[in-house]
């Protein structure tokens, strides 16, 4: 497999998502971090904010969609990426079908909750799907925060 | 089949919601309703704002269920009903799995979008589902709005 060496490559931008999910794992929040990037420029980022907003909507994916579209002014984001640490939920994945989204990056899969689990046909058709980037950063920091918990 | 000719019917909180689908509609947003009840009280009413907001995670669905962890300053909903006047989609789907609301009730069926033709599993398994209030009412609401668009 060729190595993307560009600057501006999935495992560049994937780094950026695990920053985020580290700004979550700091606050006692599930870490896990999402950028939207368009024209390799990043016009939202977020992490999981469930408990310190109490809202089990506030998973990171959903925090970077909402905000990507008030950047934009537009709800729809066709010319646009999400790198999102962990495989998204059946709602992200929702929430992702609806925005028509150009292309999503995975790092770590979600075997419990992960969308794929329950139907391969809840992204967009025209989303382009790309998993395992970075997927062993992003498994371990998932890991340890787990780990702290027991 | 018996009645419910309490005051605190499911039929009454679904007009409620009607009458949240119905300021969507004069805003000219697709006409979808939703409460939020607990104890016979409303804790959260919201009607779909993806149009103003510009935002597509802004369905009722997903509006009232952040409303009520607000009012509540908790995020599980298991003593709530979600009354709402078409059934959820894959995204309000996911997001009433989290919230673990005790109890969905729905008016129009989505044959197209609702989260029941992906799954029947995509609610959690302790919530009880009732379809079918005011489900006519609900219906006209929205063939209306989309006849009116054509």
């Amino acid at each position: 497999m060729q190595k993307n060496n560009s600057l501006f490559s999935d495992e560049y931008f994937m780094q950026l998502a695990l920053y985020q999910a580290e700004i979550a794992m700091e606050k006692g929040e599930i870490p896990v971090g999402a950028v939207v990037v368009c024209q390799n420029t990043i016009i939202a980022k977020a992490h999981n904010q469930t408990e310190l907003l109490q809202d089990v909507t506030a998973h990171a994916e959903m925090l970077a969609l909402t905000a990507a579209a008030n950047t934009l002014g537009a709800k729809y984001l066709r010319d646009c990426t999400l790198y999102v640490t962990l495989e998204p939920c059946i709602m992200c994945g929702g929430a992702l079908y609806w925005s028509q989204i150009g292309k999503i990056v995975i790092g770590a899969m979600d075997d419990k909750r992960g969308c794929s689990k329950v139907s391969p046909k809840i992204y967009h058709p025209k989303t382009q799907i790309i998993t395992g980037v970075l997927q062993e950063v992003c498994e371990a920091m998932l890991k340890s925060f787990f780990k702290k918990l027991r």
